[in-house]
């Protein structure tokens, strides 16, 4: 059934109102008066909804029912990624959305190539947002994932511990095997973070280390930067059983 | 140390010889005389090798060692992904090479969109084998996957077959959690399969089951064709061990 996020002030007692991109994505899909679709506020509770008007740039329909949506994983997953040059942030953003996590955030480091001022990053940023919420309707996700752009490696740091799980990729050096850092410990958020092309700085991997964060391996190959953030996160549903 | 992957017939006593984009690579690096390359011919073996001259398209260098490749997956992991359109089977390759995918082949099905005649198709599997080849170099990889065109479902399902354990992914009906599928499971090689963009016809799924090929879910929420065989190769790479 065809997925829209819409806001809380597009319903209006038992009617929802499907303005813009959305309403055309309708006639994209050629739907027709009294066929199904669903609505969602991005809070996790899916409204059942009866298609009752469609014109080219706006829409109604009745809600029929609200039912919690199903396809949330059982996992606060935070992606933070080191922020990449081209589109490989639109990958990374595209694929772990479908993947379920619930934040992306994007941050500068040490290493970083790609270093936008404020303006463009906020730029970025809402082109980001826009490429996740796509990327929700069409998986079916019941939120769309926060994309967050943050200006240094410290600050990410202080927003990544605020999980219960704290898991660091590294490619050298000393580190436990993902897998090592997951099994058997009990969590119900985890912040993930993977670094942009040009790796971690050591002192930045001793930072991780110091606030207590696991560094980890993903196995003896070594993934591009817009591959690990979907590899590990994929690895943390499957672990979580929800995969 | 960088990697490059060579033909057997590059191989004179202890000399090895780089030629053509792989000399012009080592330009690229600023590689100098003395430094260390470990030559590959995609067989496992690792050959720790010294420059010993660098000329605009050919260099020379002494094998110093041989050993096995680290970087192998335990596990003899086959994708058959169902062939898309544009640039996805592109991204597929690097990705699942980087994953540690043995084999990757791309077949034609009932919903496939992207029919190339044979021609076309050997023009893209060159193309694809090439992806594979530098996605190997740059991950770390002691084999350069093999890339396979198969022009039908049937022949699909008859190379599938001959792995250990053989899934297919599907998003819709009676299925099995991926991860129900493996946990327990002993096996040393696997067969995952994953549908074009339009998905798999019902009568494809009930021949794969007949074959008594695991149909498997991966979570409630809808991959892309392109994102699936990633997350399928990842999940099973973390099973065994391999993440």
């Amino acid at each position: 059934m065809p997925r829209f996020f819409i806001s809380p002030s597009d319903i209006n007692g038992d009617i929802v109102s499907i303005e813009g991109k959305n309403a055309e994505h309708m006639n994209v899909l050629r739907m027709k008066i009294g066929e199904g679709f669903i609505a969602s506020c991005s809070d996790g509770i899916d409204i059942y909804c009866k298609l009752t008007d469609l014109q080219k740039k706006s829409a109604f329909g009745e809600i029929m029912d609200k039912l919690p949506c199903l396809s949330e994983a059982s996992i606060d997953a935070t992606i933070f990624a080191g922020m990449p040059k081209g589109d490989k942030a639109d990958n990374i953003v595209q694929k772990c959305t479908e993947t379920g996590a619930r934040r992306i955030v994007f941050y500068q480091s040490e290493r970083s190539v790609s270093r936008p001022d404020e303006k463009s990053a906020e730029k970025k940023r809402i082109r980001w947002q826009r490429i996740a919420e796509e990327a929700a309707m069409q998986s079916g996700r019941g939120i769309i994932p926060e994309v967050i752009v943050l200006g240094s490696f410290l600050d990410m740091l202080h927003e990544a511990e605020k999980s219960d799980l704290s898991l660091l990729m590294y490619e050298t050096g000393e580190r436990v095997s993902l897998r090592d850092a997951i099994e058997g410990k009990r969590f119900e958020s985890v912040s993930i973070i993977t670094g942009p092309e040009g790796g971690f700085d050591e002192s930045e991997v001793e930072k991780a280390k110091e606030k207590g964060f696991s560094i980890c391996a993903m196995g003896p190959r070594i993934l591009r930067c817009e591959t690990a953030p979907v590899c590990a996160l994929t690895a943390i549903m499957y672990a979580t059983s929800n995969l």
